[in-house]
């Protein structure tokens, strides 16, 4: 090994200012979103905009090219696997994708990002495609531009995918969304049940918000939520925003007449939560102290909202210590019957209302037409119709209008393209990664029942959390579960758990 | 008038840039005082360190040097009292005092800071001075090489002055305070009764938490508190953080058993916040947009607290309002009763807890012992001997230990001397703008006996708030008042309202 050079501690420096200054801009974000005045918006898109430039001249500083260039040599002579020979590659990549974009192009897209959003909501109040048509058409022509600024992809939808997931690619996603619509399909059609509310409506009735902040507080504290080092907050778009290690915000919405929805997204944004709060400290203020991708960020959330929020033993575990935070408020219903209620299946219009089975029917939508306006075989102008004939075929539900169609969602609008795959990737990991923690803690289930969530919150610490963004999502996975990226462990784990819970017959 | 120079675009870029950093770094600092989850105070610290960084390497950039330099001609040229011409003057002060002081000294004093922080906390803690010694006599050490940075001063003490209270001279306060204290210690001995409570009790009782807040946003709403664009938290030690114009941060203290720590404390940060508030927007985002120096930022929140807060029409105006808002909780008191308890004038140890009548002999002490200091005639050692004679000669009392003595000041702790005199320079300057205000706006206290607040308001913006930091403290007060700073309409001010509260014989 040879001796650590010079140019690795100037580095070091650097990267730690970088995360400072990208935990920053997190925080304007989460404190826009939460606290802000409403009338302090227009100050404060100036004040992020300067850090975005801020950060933007460090990340494509030349003096930082060519420091990464002498350090290239080091880290090949070194121990693939070190956290320094990683945290090389990881800033030779964010550099690559900084100076690769020209300045102006840079410019145009937030410009574009910023316009984009107004058409869009102007548009969905209006439930008028015709108004976001102008705003998608510059935001695919200018995902356009930014592909050309990258070589060496196969596809030019890698290198959108690539942003947000890195490594992935449309080859390989192809057959995995394909074999995964094959199952799911029929799956829904055996399973769901249209007639029914959401969460069979066990959730359904009048929980005042004060009680809710209570009864999602205590669940939260015996998952794992510190007090000390956490918070939580109502917000409209619920997210989480780890600042440091020891203050991570979780925000979350209360609808008073479905207690489900501040359970759920509670419980979902504790799994993006633990996983930021959980990494190694050696890795603290380098480029390694992020989640590596969205996919994984979304299989830690998923397996908190889904895996472990609606199995059996969670059920059994949740249900009294709710009747103890809400006295009196709950239905008459038993932990099996709660449970069966959390696994209701049915078609839905809208996919951040969707149950687990048929959430990712809505996402292979949005990736065969996101591929397809990107490769040109789709126009803007024809894709409300496709849209509508692709629920009708995947889902069987038809759209009124597309307020709650084509325009449902903000991604589109914020010009964001190769963003929604990451949703099912995170689905199909954390199916993945659950049956290796199965395996290693053959008790988990128990431990659930008794409250016990240490061993889940350790063994993700130990083989997800702690490496940040050390692994590739793909690497990582590897490591953990021996397998590639599979659609079969999701499907496994779906049709048993339908089964079980008597939602399949 | 010459063109427009492009230096000048230049110039105001960076300083948007500035402001923006500068808010973030104030945004930081609300965020730990206020919703940060307490383990989050390390990395916090490295954050705050880095925008620290940021903003020195800005505000000390030898092209901003070249910059000012070649617009020094242009601003000769032009209408002196120009927005541009001014920044120009300010831009240059500050580049000055950032490149003056070498960056291991800056350093020096960052880290000198922090341990006498810690030193004097826990001298405190353990009401032992000895263990605050040696911090306190590194700061006077750093005090004076910081100093010797600067040339063109007459007495030491200046350029510490100058930090807080630009232009203001040892010279010149040296006879201010000394007429002040002169004339103050015989007031409080004829209306000091140092066997009344605070306030006269007036507010002492129960009042749980959550009424309070409901009374005090009552109170603030109704003085000008705009819920769009302002918010109120709790906190350890108030302050307001003006984030943006239209991002005004309040934060307030409750006791239970005293309604008027908060709605006191409540008024004075109203005042700081009113004044971030009402900044011209044409001087947004330059150096210009900030308040012009801390005492003349007392001198607003002193108008709310004291000659507003503690007045007769003031009095007559909230009691009903109080009452309404906490049915059946104040004490049997009319309205001049009122008035007069809010006047009550008792010696005390604790400069915090201080009525209106004897705080500046807190601060005249403070004033006399920091030159003693800076001079070299009074040694660190000596230091607990002449606070406790100078308690005793100026307000009667006598410290019963350091804690509630020399010890009982964040500032010292923190290495700010210079700071407190601008806490009296805000009394007096407050007393000056009222007679000027009382002349503009004959019926002020008829106005506000109605709770009609907006003529004040109206008055302080026009001829105080809007200015920024566009005039010297000293400048804006001749502008306002013709008058050089004095401490006669205070003392005028308080003999008159002693005597018609009833205070004074």
């Amino acid at each position: 090994m040879s001796a650590r050079p010079p140019e690795l501690t100037a580095l070091h420096l650097r990267m730690a200012e970088l995360s400072d200054l990208h935990s920053l801009d997190l925080l304007l974000f989460w404190d826009q979103q939460t606290v802000m005045p409403p009338a302090g918006a227009e100050a404060r898109a100036e004040r992020a905009a300067t850090v975005a430039r801020v950060v933007h001249a460090r990340e494509s500083d030349a003096e930082l090219g060519t420091l990464l260039e002498t350090l290239v040599d080091w880290a090949e002579s070194e121990d693939p696997d070190a956290d320094d020979v990683r945290l090389v590659h990881w800033a030779r990549r964010d550099f690559e994708r900084s100076v690769r974009v020209p300045v102006e192009l840079a410019a145009d897209i937030t410009k574009a990002k910023s316009l984009g959003q107004q058409a869009w909501q102007e548009a969905r109040a209006a439930n008028d495609f015709g108004r976001f048509r102008g705003a998608l058409a510059r935001h695919i022509e200018l995902r356009h531009r930014y592909v050309e600024c990258f070589e060496g992809h196969e596809h030019p939808y890698d290198v959108l995918l690539d942003d947000f997931e890195p490594g992935l690619t449309t080859a390989e996603l192809r057959p995995l969304f394909q074999g995964l619509r094959e199952a799911l399909v029929p799956l829904v059609t055996a399973a769901g049940r249209p007639d029914q509310p959401r969460n069979g409506g066990v959730f359904h009735g009048h929980f005042p918000v004060v009680d809710q902040q209570v009864a999602l507080l205590d669940m939260l504290e015996a998952v794992g939520f510190d007090p000390d080092g956490w918070r939580l907050d109502p917000t409209v778009h619920p997210f989480a925003a780890g600042i440091a290690p020891r203050d991570i915000r979780l925000t979350t919405k209360y609808d008073e007449g479905d207690l489900a929805v501040a359970l759920y997204s509670g419980l979902h944004e504790f799994g993006h939560g633990l996983y930021e709060s959980a990494t190694d400290p050696a890795l603290f203020r380098t480029s390694l102290d992020t989640p590596v991708s969205l996919g994984v960020h979304e299989s830690q959330s998923r397996t908190w909202e889904n895996v472990i929020g609606r199995s059996r033993a969670f059920s059994a575990w949740l249900l009294p210590r709710l009747h103890a935070s809400l006295p009196g408020a709950l239905p008459d219903v038993d932990a099996t019957g709660l449970y069966r209620a959390l696994n209701t299946v049915q078609p839905s219009l809208v996919r951040t209302d969707a149950d687990e089975t048929t959430y990712n029917l809505h996402i292979i939508l949005r990736f065969e037409l996101e591929l397809a306006l990107t490769e040109g075989s789709l126009s803007v102008d024809e894709l409300p119709d496709a849209w509508d004939e692709g629920m009708e075929r995947l889902l069987g539900v038809s759209p009124p209008g597309p307020a709650d169609g084509v325009l449902q969602d903000v991604h589109w609008g914020a010009g964001l393209f190769g963003y929604f795959p990451t949703y099912t990737i995170g689905n199909l990991m954390a199916s993945q990664l659950w049956e290796r923690l199965s395996a290693d803690v053959p008790d988990v289930e128990q431990r659930i029942e008794n409250g016990d969530f240490a061993p889940v919150r350790e063994w993700l610490r130990e083989h997800v959390h702690r490496h940040g963004r050390k692994f590739p999502p793909r690497e990582l996975l590897r490591r953990v579960t021996g397998s590639e990226l599979s659609a079969e462990p999701f499907l496994r784990y779906l049709r048993e758990k339908l089964a079980d819970a008597g939602v399949l017959a």
